[in-house]
């Protein structure tokens, strides 16, 4: 059998998802009420497949070390090889793919096929999902472009449809497979209704399977200048560990920002070199908080959702409550999704216009649009939680192992007092050991790290005293993250 | 001219206020947009009427400070002189009165004259508030029990109405007087109407004037049991201090829980003693939040409210937001409040139910139905920032000349990091300064003290750390406030 390896796009930043997905923080990330996080869900169902075992990941800088922890969650179930190429920014499905296409050529030829999934999707019957995989492989091995085609439920007007022609055998073989007629973008209300009417016409999933050598030729036959593109950019990753293709920004931004449907996969179809596997599993894109909501069960009024809530005369409403408490009086047909920096409260009838909301905060250069207030970091997370003239309070958490940059303020001291776990400190030439319930403090201009060497999480609550506190007063002398230059 | 005293009775919860009024922190201490209280302002209206330089105060325990900080703000209109009838839980107005009609009596007499105020009323044209006090205390002189009645400019149902009578004078004078015929309750709205087209009909505000010995008389006359009662309570005071009037719980319990309205006006009514001024002043309830949204200028589209919003296809939507963005989408009708522990979303056509939240959240025992996350306490206030396994963190802010009680924990140690002011810290036989940007640390089992010598607010980061943390974990042994007991 041919190699099989499974590719996960992700980095889509989820802007109906706001305001629990955000810039820095993408919906493929956002646990869901099971605790676990699309991408999770994604990599588990990406390495079901038998003969998968590898794991190519096309995501960012800002997400690579936040991916690594959703893998290492996985425990056992986690991929026995994973590797990372790393966009300086989203250049859409196109370039992403074809970046994929020739680091699995690079190492497993022109006959390994490609499952390329995107992070963010939802599909609760695995093994469907792997028969359906399974069928994709062979007719890929044919060199066929293959896609996953969802049989449509209602006359949904957000997706793309693919109308299917022929059968690809006349046996009554599930799942059935297409030659695909066409691939037609998102269709208005009465489009949709005649393709649902029609029986022909099935959702386009946004799932891929193909063999390197098919995908490439199709991408040279019809993309030529991004194939060129994009292999000068293959061309110059330098790196050292094989296992994280860094894309150079100046040679990326060359790129054309096209997805993969629009440059390769119309054309393809055209000319008759697209199939479709009908696929018979549930598939959700969570794309907006209808999707959410639709997670989880519904009450005798219809609200649904978690944490604290007091609901008095309120029908068919979510609520996605954090901290507090959240009262809903006399409402219906609301989404309510509240969160430690930022409150979203919609109609469910016009949850595609949340976005909206986001392009708004960047106009006005507020920090909610980029990151919540807890701000994940290579080495853990800090959470800004009080602020005043002068100083200002974090909650500073740091993995089993990892260490914060030698750094230096020279406007601000810091105080350090330790809540659980244990504290390597570096300060001046110093350094001492701060154990659970103690406190140290680090004076201006004193160079200091701080540095997990136990085994449990360390958290410190910080508070800062000066009179500038801004991010950007730090010199950093030494990280173990490449941010030192 | 006969003595003249404002009694202004505070202490109603406002449920329906809620999550802004909580049962520690009721809607007379909620700020309005012009950063006023509405006890605040009740004050200044209570003292603007000529002759009034004292101001008796019916509240709780629980206020007391929170009520003298209040007065403190008015500077230099603040009363000349303030006391205080301190109640150890609510008994409605009737037995709130007669005990200020004891106290006034006590004082200045029979013939002094008793202005009663409720704390949570909002009357913008004070000299038209004055000439209808002038016109009550000429009545009041005569003996009549004086109410004050607002010409209806809608057939609210949530008011009580008073009939007027003959007219008290033949002449033209304004404010008018006249007999009260009778009081009348909440009305449903097909009567409600019939009231407003009938025009003798006025809205019973709750405020009142009477000199002490006819209201005395009333109270004799009508409710004999209930004035029994409260002189039993107020034989009992013991008060070094004249102007801190303390109730024994045990004898206020065996107080009838009941209005003034239904324990005397209505009886009194009924026998031709009452008289009605009808006010030519604006008079707002501020009841709901319907009432505080209206203290706000709308925007186009009827959206009003402060701080961080962003509204999209949002229309008639009041919205109160603190340090958080709130966004709204496709919504029309609403009012959300947002506070840091509690949120409210409500239909504006249902925000006489927002008082069933508060009965459910004590059902459930559920802190956000007693107090904010913010505490106040007679030193200043403090804010729990952030909880852990382990760890507490506070804010604590402590007026100037304040001090925390002498005190000791068995099971926590505390790290004070100064952020604002200079802390006199006593721990165990040390008395030391630390200031701005400066920390300390109390160990377990250390008496210690905070303290603010200085003349600006003082507020520390504290930390605690221990196995357990309740507020029930300490030992006082000196405290300026009384709760070293």
């Amino acid at each position: 059998m041919t190699s099989l390896v499974s590719v996960i796009v992700s980095g889509g930043a989820g802007t109906r998802l706001w305001p629990l997905s955000r810039e820095l923080a993408p919906k493929a990330f956002m646990r869901l009420p099971d605790g676990e996080t699309l991408l999770g869900k994604t990599a588990k169902r990406a390495l079901s497949p038998p003969g998968v075992g590898e794991l190519l990941t096309v995501t960012n800088r800002e997400l690579y070390f936040r991916t690594k922890d959703v893998y290492a969650e996985l425990g056992d179930r986690k991929p026995r090889a994973a590797s990372y190429i790393l966009e300086p920014f989203g250049r859409n499905t196109a370039p992403a793919i074809a970046l994929a296409a020739m680091a699995v050529e690079a190492h497993h030829g022109g006959d390994a096929v490609m499952l390329v999934l995107p992070a963010d999707h939802l599909i609760a019957d695995r093994d469907a999902f792997v028969a359906a995989v399974a069928r994709a492989a062979e007719l890929a091995a044919d060199q066929m472009l293959v896609t996953f085609g969802i049989t449509p439920t209602r006359a949904e007007t957000g997706f793309g449809y693919l109308e299917c022609g022929d059968a690809l055998d006349n046996s009554d073989r599930a799942p059935a497979a297409f030659r695909v007629r066409r691939f037609v973008e998102k269709p208005d209300q009465a489009t949709a209704r005649s393709y649902v009417a029609a029986g022909n016409f099935v959702w386009n999933s946004g799932m891929f399977c193909f063999t390197t050598a098919a995908i490439l030729a199709a991408l040279k036959r019809h993309a030529g200048t991004l194939l060129g593109a994009v292999e000068r950019c293959a061309d110059a990753i330098r790196s050292a560990d094989a296992s994280m293709m860094e894309i150079d920004p100046d040679l990326f931004a060359s790129v054309p920002d096209i997805s993969i449907d629009y440059a390769v996969m119309e054309p393809a179809a055209a000319a008759g070199e697209v199939a479709v596997v009908r696929g018979t599993f549930d598939w959700t894109d969570v794309g907006s908080w209808q999707a959410v909501a639709e997670l989880e069960a519904a009450d005798s009024d219809g609200n649904r959702g978690h944490g604290e809530r007091v609901s008095i005369a309120t029908r068919n409403t979510f609520v996605h409550a954090d901290d507090r408490v959240v009262a809903t009086v006399g409402v219906e047909n609301l989404a309510i999704i509240d969160t430690p920096d930022a409150l979203l409260v919609a109609n469910r009838d016009a949850l595609q216009r949340v976005r909206e909301v986001v392009t708004e905060l960047k106009t006005r250069g507020h920090d909610a649009a980029r990151e919540a207030r807890t701000v994940l970091r290579p080495w853990g997370a800090f959470t800004v939680l009080h602020e005043g003239p002068g100083f200002k309070v974090k909650r500073i958490e740091v993995k089993p192992g990892a260490a914060i940059s030698l750094q230096l303020h020279h406007r601000r001291r810091e105080h350090w007092v330790v809540v659980a776990g244990t504290a390597t400190v570096t300060r001046g030439d110093e350094v001492f050991s701060v154990e659970t319930q103690d406190s140290t403090h680090i004076p201006v201009e004193t160079k200091h790290r701080l540095e997990n060497s136990g085994a449990a999480p360390l958290v410190i609550m910080e508070i800062q005293c000066g009179d500038y506190l801004g991010e950007d007063d730090i010199v950093r002398f030494e990280d173990r993250y490449g941010r030192a230059k």
